[in-house]
């Protein structure tokens, strides 16, 4: 008989920190760096009576362990039945001998984890004196990404801007109790954007909602919203004009911010400046000056999933934390 | 905050019947013939350096729930540090709102579905009077199919093979305190399928080692064991001349026992008599006489483990079985 440990989205967010969650995150891209673990190829299922999506992403992470994200998205939920959008798990398996370690709620895990992997894009690419933040999306990743840049910036304000005006509203008296800085609700991309020194978007559209002209030199863009085929919140003339690198080269290509570009042949493969794992390991190098557009096209990666649950299982593990269960 | 059901592999043993997963089973096929649900790609990752495979089935059936199998395959782990060689977990996903309903043990799930799919197999292919049964394989899948066959034809005799013969020494004690029929070891392959009605192959080979000329008239086989690139166990021929049913024409098609007779040329899609489902659903005849050689060629579907668990679940909650946890 074996013994797995459960882990509740509460347990999981007692455990990690922001400043753990970017350290694990950072680690994933450091071993995407080495080739030292492998990314399966997404699944992704749609439930089309119902309008519900159900992903698996998975792959491992050497020195951490086998990790598989199943993960539904039902976006009417809320409105039609008061649910989560967002329901599914992580299970993590023992590299050596596969055995089922842990099993977590992985909502959680996906906001930080998603946010954690915007703030390095920011780390590694935007001005060093960035300190405005313009965010598209009050959601769940719009107070997410903040919440991370927080950790590796100093931030001044941020303006966020939702198609829903109410959520806005919440999300501006909500991170205004949080932290220091200046939040304000912007009328418009346009409005949000006018100062901004980082971009963030995080919605979930799909079509261009921010527009070339509109963008100055020396920004940094953070693209997150975008990770399936047909999303696409950028005008596609931003992409073909910055500085592009990837959180990963194949699943962007197909996935993510760029794919318009891609298709429409403003964006080659060779356009590409870097995967964002070169720039941590300083194989290639990063922002070139203070003029330069750089765009971080995030699509999330299963090793992010994985080194930042594992991280929870083992401080779990340490501080007596989560339900073990008998499995096997 | 949501409460998931945990399902210990005892847990769900206590639960279903062999005649419950033969039940459901069956209804996997009917939504199968009926396109009521889908298969996602099954992802297979290698775990290279510690000759280890995670492998992901998914999809969904409607009137029970989205599924997904995460399961791992150690071959060497019984040896080595005497762990089972399958570990891993289904959770189950509510089709209308995606929330997860419950996760629970996957071996044993994976193992007695199969024995199912295989008897069903032999209901819908076998003559009517098969009684006599050689099994090639004296591990789990060896034992799952003789306890399947038993609740669907009357068994008059097991003659069982293994490479291994204190495996199969094994098997003769374990299955004849269980079973009021007779079991005995064979030396080989050839004299094991001597007489029988039914050949089960259930071994984890990768080459052919039951050849065309032992094979007699009127046999049915069920090849098991072939269910990833590069498995086989039959000779090509006997695929070439006997009618084949497949469980999955995809599945089977890539992965399955008749892989290597279609690569070779032996074998065309066109040559397929029937998915089983169609043959269940009465949609295409079943064996035509008693001199016909007939091959189920089983890879296994997640739809399988869908409905099995699902009814697992259904019948935990009617009983008050298993472990209530936090999750979300």
């Amino acid at each position: 008989m074996s013994k797995v440990l459960i882990l509740s989205a509460s347990d999981v967010k007692n455990l990690l920190s922001m400043r753990d969650v970017i350290s694990a995150v950072e680690d994933a891209f450091r071993s995407h760096g080495r080739r030292t673990m492998k990314l399966a190829p997404i699944t992704l299922t749609l439930i089309d009576k119902f309008e519900g999506e159900h992903e698996i992403k998975s792959g491992y992470v050497e020195d951490y362990s086998i990790g598989t994200k199943v993960l539904t998205y039902y976006k009417h939920n809320q409105p039609r039945y008061g649910l989560p959008a967002l329901s599914g798990i992580i299970v993590l398996h023992a590299l050596k001998d596969g055995q089922v370690l842990a099993v977590m709620d992985a909502g959680y895990i996906t906001s930080v984890r998603t946010g954690a992997a915007g703030a390095l894009g920011a780390k590694y690419l935007a001005r060093k004196n960035s300190e405005n933040v313009a965010v598209m999306g009050a959601g769940m990743q719009g107070r997410s990404q903040v919440a991370a840049l927080n950790e590796v910036l100093g931030i001044k304000s941020v303006k966020v801007y939702d198609v829903d005006r109410q959520r806005a509203v919440d999300y501006v008296a909500e991170m205004t109790a949080k932290f220091d800085f200046k939040i304000e609700q912007a009328d418009s991309p346009r409005t949000a954007i006018r100062d901004a020194d980082i971009i963030v978007t995080a919605t979930p559209s799909n079509s261009p909602y921010v527009l070339n002209e509109w963008i100055q030199a020396g920004v940094h863009i953070s693209a997150i919203g975008a990770d399936s085929p047909g999303k696409q919140e950028l005008d596609p003339a931003i992409v073909a004009r910055a500085k592009v690198v990837v959180d990963d080269m194949s699943q962007c290509v197909e996935r993510g911010e760029i794919q318009t570009a891609i298709r429409l042949g403003l964006l080659g493969r060779q356009d590409i400046h870097a995967e964002l794992s070169e720039i941590i390991l300083e194989r290639k190098p990063g922002r070139a000056n203070d003029k330069e557009i750089t765009l971080f096209d995030a699509t999330g990666l299963a090793i992010q999933d994985i080194t930042t649950s594992y991280r929870a299982y083992r401080l779990a593990q340490e501080r007596g934390i989560g339900t073990t269960c008998e499995l096997g």
